[in-house]
């Protein structure tokens, strides 16, 4: 067992639900490849659930579905059905119907109350679910949540993800040992904006709605919505947190967030490292900003330049690029006082390039270029404006042709 | 002659130059290339000259001065010097001296006031200007205008363009002959607000500066502001149109407004059927929406989706991305209501699919997509919101794995 810095840990496989929680994940026959494409967590009783959507205008009717559900029950929510291959957006009263019949379905098999039930989707937009296998395929679906496993959910809900992204940690807090799991998927339309993929955190801690919408929201401004992939914004996505459990003295909350941001940021740098064609994650920390809100402007705007994901593609370090890409956040900054940085090697010094060996940073990138998945491949820009206290991160990865390969030839 | 349906005629090569004007284009050794690198525009004197700068907050040096000497001279300029292979942005100190210093020796060789002169760059961001070969060759160049020749301006400014971007049009008003011309280069860094690339217009008919400001701003809305090759904005690009000669009676005015748009929207055009790697250029018109602004926004939001350029470069119709992306503008619209069309194929009829051969519509997409350079390989997208009388068009192009190698391995 890893020991974290914070006093969680990271657990290993097969011991990742959060006291009261289960998992499953199946094959439907939603996905033409025949893999994992139905998922299902299962939450106690009184559990405690915020969810976060899309911002485009465009939306599927399950993502509405979900924020209404949500809202009506202030929380009350006991299971979550996800399914991949088809994202049920975009087509027409099959939309909602689908996710009607198949909410029910689920209550129904459960014993639960249908208003209970949620419906993520993820896939091909424009095209109906699969609804016959997915409806046939439940009950086998609600059978697996016995052997309960976080990891077939994972898998389920992956489209063009070359691996699953999980994390669960756990610590004690007066005795009393604590996890949180989470798992997501992204890969393409990877956005900031909370419009990016979707994602799910269950915590075995009791905390109060309005509590537990504070902390998710903190979490995800500093991980999903500090993510790209290529700059877009899906019809489907989401991110839901659940909570159950007895609940804890209020001091030890802040453990409690630490851990939700933890399990966020490790989700979200996993999916930006996975990213369409991504050969390594690009981590770019913006210090010496007047706020924490300009900081990850401008560093959203580095990760999110096609330039600079080509250029790192190329392990050319293009510090114009980096430079004209802060100064495109709109965001100003004095660039005779920037301090600029690609890994250890300091290129810009108050503004002026410093002397540096071009080819040894070229080589310095060229070793994270990994062609596996690594999330430790990581390529890291400071920059430095020298003009606050304040500092920001955010995650992407490079741009090649593989993501060009992959987006013009999508399939299921 | 081709005719205008608008009554301005285009303008047959070697007879381009408006009344008044010279223009040069020579080899000065910027460009490992030994490509032409350097360009001089000559107006006639009591020219009035307006300019649109880039947006990013970080900004060439040359930029800044263009921006002050218009200002200051209430648009009174006489030479324009034009450089590529190096953008002279990010580059301290040698930024402003050497743009000093070249616009300093023009004036004198052409016995113009120094302020009467404006520099615009491009290249690779960050290094210094070869500013020996450049100030060296500025006899060569001032010779070359008696030779009077836009073709070799026009090659003179490009970079990774792979071909030239150049139009004159020709009308008569009351009997008298006049003239507008405009060149262009693009590729890289193309996205709207005016941050885009280098363009120059030249009008020999004679117009007050406050009248002359406003026609430009309303035609680069609708061209130069309308395209988009990878939503990059660069430190340096500009647009500077120029006038000069005997005035009109104002009733006119609207005449030389279709002219001026006709010259912009074909630059505008140009640049994005020639962005990096680009098969076709994407046309997207926005109708029946509530307003032009709303519809340009929408049309460039779709312009600008790389999943939808990716889908246009995989002749895939995929109308789902397309839809996505229409959300992704912030605008909000019905999309039950909404008639889609790729080409002439009618894909959504009132937001709901229509019946078409998808191959058909892939094939029409596979015909327009040529590896040769052909402005007329539009590959057109209409969008009808239904909600309203207005609309608008912008232009993009394809994204390939051409894109990604380009940018992965740029040299000037």
């Amino acid at each position: 067992m890893i020991q974290l810095e914070t006093n969680w840990s990271f657990v290993s496989d097969g011991e990742e639900k959060p006291d009261g929680f289960s998992f499953a994940g199946i094959v439907a026959g939603l996905k033409d490849s025949k893999k994992k494409d139905l998922a299902l967590i299962l939450a106690p009783k009184n559990s405690i659930c915020t969810g976060l959507f899309t911002q485009s205008t465009v939306r599927a009717s399950c993502v509405d579905i979900c924020e209404q559900r949500i809202k009506k029950s202030s929380g009350l929510i006991r299971a979550i059905l996800i399914n991949s291959g088809q994202a049920n957006a975009c087509t027409g009263d099959f939309g909602i119907q689908h996710t009607l019949i198949a909410t029910k379905e689920v209550s129904q098999l459960l014993g639960i109350n249908e208003e209970e039930v949620l419906m993520c989707s993820t896939g091909v937009i424009g095209i109906p679910i699969q609804i016959k296998n997915l409806i046939d395929n439940l009950p086998n679906l609600v059978k697996e949540l016995k052997i309960n496993s976080l990891q077939n959910a994972a898998e389920a809900i992956l489209t063009t993800d070359l691996v699953d992204k999980k994390i669960t940690i756990e610590t004690f807090i007066e005795g009393r040992k604590v996890k949180i799991s989470g798992f997501a998927k992204g890969s393409g339309m990877i956005y900031p904006n909370m419009a990016t993929m979707l994602a799910f955190l269950t915590c075995d801690v009791g905390v109060d709605k309005e509590q537990w919408d504070k902390m998710i929201s903190i979490a995800v401004k500093k991980s999903f919505n500090a993510i790209s992939v290529d700059g877009e914004t899906s019809t489907n996505d989401a991110f839901i947190g659940i909570n159950s459990g007895k609940k804890i003295d209020k001091k030890f909350l802040s453990k409690i967030q630490t851990g939700i941001d933890i399990v966020c940021q490790s989700l979200a740098k996993n999916i930006a490292r996975d990213g369409e064609g991504a050969n390594c994650l690009l981590e770019v920390l913006v210090e010496g900003a007047k706020n924490n809100s300009d900081a990850i402007k401008i560093a959203k705007s580095i990760c999110n330049s096609s330039l600079v994901k080509t250029a790192i593609h190329g392990c050319d370090p293009n510090w114009g690029r980096i430079i004209s890409a802060a100064g495109n956040s709109g965001i100003d900054f004095k660039l005779d006082v920037v301090d600029l940085y690609i890994g250890d090697f300091q290129i810009l010094k108050k503004g002026k390039l410093n002397k540096y060996d071009a080819n040894k940073v070229a080589n310095y990138m060229q070793t994270k270029m990994n062609g596996k998945y690594l999330v430790e491949d990581i390529v890291s820009i400071t920059l430095n404006l020298n003009s606050g206290t304040e500092k920001g991160t955010a995650w992407g990865c490079d741009l090649s042709k593989k993501y060009v390969e992959i987006n013009s030839e999508y399939t299921t």
